[in-house]
């Protein structure tokens, strides 16, 4: 079982930029032009990234700090979505096998992408797939496994995303960042604790998988009910038990979004901004 | 009537770029993920642009070399595109009247944009649209009419392109550019000529609206029939006249594309790169 994360410090993250150098771009920030009047709102378009997602910069740094040697008989991770993406692409780079272990019912179109990257995929029963997430990994298995959230390198990865905004965005006010497994909230907030610690780390969360507003709200770990609708990919039911501690320490509020203003958002996004988020 | 249209020095690029400080962003470079096996290509993403549109390179550039003397009856342009968004664009930023002189037919969702940004909407005859295109205004109108392809400083903001290209993408060896009016292709062209000659500057045209295929197979300017299908705002039925000696002499060659190859590029680069183009 993984142990308590904690903060990772700056240099590490500064490690991770200078290691994801010619992996994951420097991804721009745009304007949001439909933002109500007075208030600026920048978008980092990490959507722009080579697998369209951030999980590059986690992943390719949990993969690039292993020692070699423990990469020899490839790498693997329990994803079906970007996590598993963002490990076939570093494996393609690195002349490694990847397995992406998926649960049965992940439907074929979300396995093109793995597959034309060329990685084996692993089907299981989602409670199998689920027990390989909770304990990183399956046990008895060869290769390597690439934790996307809980790895205090892929921590460090996520950092990267938070020197860039304050880089870019220097007026920076606050940060709203999607909350699933927690990484990227606390990755990001590491770097502005540690470089501008009066610019607020926010977690969104859809309101069908919402843990970490309940968990705000109760004052400690609840577990709840868990549908994500369409947005499969993102959201728990419960914060992980080795998060929370980072987690309630380095987040400074919640805000949840329904089903609806995200669709509404991504459709206000493509008619303004023209991209896809 | 306009006169012939020359190329630009790189001097007046340059100041161009220092003018735009602030108003076109840095449009990022993104890979294009679907390039075949062997193939380099990455995207001048200025669909990230404010207006989502380049047009804010030559429009702005154009109406900040204006003399301010001019500028008091405010500025109008004959466009119910990009062009006449970037306009209205940079009449909010300076606080001035904008109109946007279009082809009654427009249909209404072209115009709800210009309306946001508080431009007034004139209807005219196409025939009579057309001719303001032409001719450069409408005789007799006040305000400072806006040419977004043949101004040379219009030339000079699009020009702006390829300097950025250059820097983004030091090894680029050809730049593969729409081409309607002609404006921005040469504009591109001044850059790389001052900057790098060795770089290919091609220029793309709809298979139903290609002028410049026809005039470089023809070695003299051809009108030709004209429908541009879906893709409307892009694509004139003939090279015009003032641009034809500085289109045959500085671009080096002209590509045609079908509507189904660009509804496929679209799908594909929103599929692969999360970009709509």
């Amino acid at each position: 079982m993984i142990e308590k994360v904690g903060p990772v410090p700056l240099a590490d993250i500064l490690a991770a930029q200078a290691r994801l150098e010619g992996i994951a771009v420097r991804a721009p920030v745009a304007r949001c032009e439909a933002a109500p009047d007075g208030i600026t709102l920048d978008l980092k378009l990490e959507s722009l990234q080579p697998i369209s997602s951030f999980k590059l910069r986690p992943i390719g740094n949990a993969v690039l700090t292993k020692p070699a040697a423990a990469l020899g008989e490839g790498i693997y991770t329990s994803s079906s979505g970007n996590s598993a993406l963002a490990v076939a692409w570093m494996a393609r780079r690195l002349g490694l096998a990847a397995t992406a272990v998926v649960p049965e019912a992940t439907p074929e179109a979300k396995l093109s992408g793995l597959r034309r990257l060329g990685a084996v995929i692993e089907r299981l029963p989602f409670q199998d797939w689920w027990r390989a997430i909770e304990t990183g990994g399956l046990p008895g298995r060869a290769g390597c496994y690439i934790d996307a959230v809980r790895d205090p390198a892929a921590l460090a990865g996520d950092g990267t995303i938070g020197i860039e905004i304050l880089e870019q965005c220097p007026d920076v006010e606050a940060i709203f960042t999607p909350f699933g497994g927690g990484g990227l909230a606390c990755g990001i907030a590491c770097a502005v604790r540690a470089l501008k610690p009066s610019v607020k780390v926010i977690a969104c969360e859809i309101e069908t998988a919402a843990p970490f507003t309940a968990a705000l709200a109760a004052g400690e770990r609840v577990v709840i009910p868990f549908d994500p609708g369409f947005v499969s990919g993102v959201g728990f039911g419960q914060v992980l038990p080795e998060m929370w501690p980072m987690v309630g320490e380095m987040i400074d509020g919640a805000m949840t979004v329904s089903l609806d203003e995200i669709a509404g958002a991504i459709r206000t996004l493509a008619e303004r901004n023209r991209v896809i988020a």
